[in-house]
């Protein structure tokens, strides 16, 4: 019996999608990416709720295990096939606790701000929108306070979790890379030294060029 | 030398702290409870700042490492104080994943929309306020459509993540406990058999049952 590929259903839109495609590559794990359609909203009938029942992209299909909410994914994938000397994830509990701790940091406190900046001086600009001034003041103001946390953290490691490289920093890079493209970079990145190295340095894994790549190769 | 005591800073109001409580009634964990001020703004100050950057109950000071966001302290004690064949999380990495899945359904389906309902309908009453009954029937709508989806795993399995009570269960007692005691109880949760057969047996939990004498006695 052939093994059964492992499959992602997600899109190239979807920062969540993006975060499990770099867990993929940082894994030299052999996938096959399924593109969902969201502006169809194909996410949100069957046979795709089937898969994710409450319509997320994407979905990480397994040996016929499918996984939906993408740090769970990510979570998971890197106790599986962490890699003897690169793990993203420690198996010793009192190191795990503290990438957990940095996990949910980027859910809780940088994710929600950063996506409201995005929206406003990424997204809406793309359809020829004008970003809300007030809208991107509070969110500029929430992630200044975070990222004050970040700076002070990063002085100390190298990384957010440990002086090694785990999950806590690559579920920011899809977030990162858009941010830094923005008027954000400067104000609310290049005036924190420790911070604005850790986004340079991890933007520059190569499993992350891979993830541009293919996104530029649907682009095409 | 002797063995410092475990200690959780928090509060018998915060929804998280008692997430904690349970998790280390469940495991028999010998702790010390450190009320932290919420209405003074304690947690906003330091010395509570140098322990939770964010300014968040509550924190988990095990042996020195002083831990915050609820769910990763509660990943991390289940995993490192796991009791053999009563574990409430799992060191195998595929049945670890589905787990996962569903700590993050509670953290980013459930939670919100709950939250939002004991706003209304428990804390505005009780400080003499009506609830806004257009913000009950937006999140009621909201927490209906998570319901359904809980109602239909929970018609195939026992609990959420398996046949198995797990974290992923135990984070929702508290919003649980909150919500029976509003008319939520009968439109959301007796119209749906499983699910009220499944609230009912996980606030028997005699682990949940030490948390409720410890707020009673607070409130005594």
């Amino acid at each position: 019996m052939a093994l059964k590929s492992r499959m992602v259903y997600g899109s190239l839109c979807s920062p969540a999608t993006l975060k499990v495609l770099a867990c993929l590559f940082e894994h030299d794990i052999d996938f096959e990416f399924v593109p969902v359609d969201l502006e169809a909203g194909e996410h949100k009938q069957q046979p795709f709720l089937a898969m994710s029942p409450f319509g997320q992209v994407p979905v990480f299909d397994d040996a016929d295990i499918k996984r939906f909410e993408s740090r769970a994914i990510i979570r998971s994938m890197a106790h599986e096939y962490g890699k003897k000397g690169e793990e993203l994830i420690y198996w010793d509990g009192r190191k795990q606790a503290i990438v957990s701790t940095w996990v949910d940091v980027e859910d809780h406190k940088f994710e929600p701000p950063a996506l409201k900046l995005i929206s406003e001086l990424v997204n809406k600009p793309s359809v020829g929108l004008s970003p809300d001034q007030s809208v991107v003041a509070e969110a500029e103001a929430e992630l200044a306070k975070v990222l004050d946390v970040y700076e002070a953290r990063l002085s100390k490691l190298k990384y957010l979790a440990s002086d090694d490289y785990t999950i806590a920093d690559l579920l920011h890079l899809p977030n990162l890379q858009a941010l830094l493209g923005t008027k954000a970079k400067q104000q609310l990145f290049e005036s924190r030294p420790h911070l604005i190295a850790w986004c340079f340095d991890i933007l520059a894994r190569p499993a992350w060029a891979k993830v541009l790549e293919m996104q530029k190769m649907a682009q095409a």
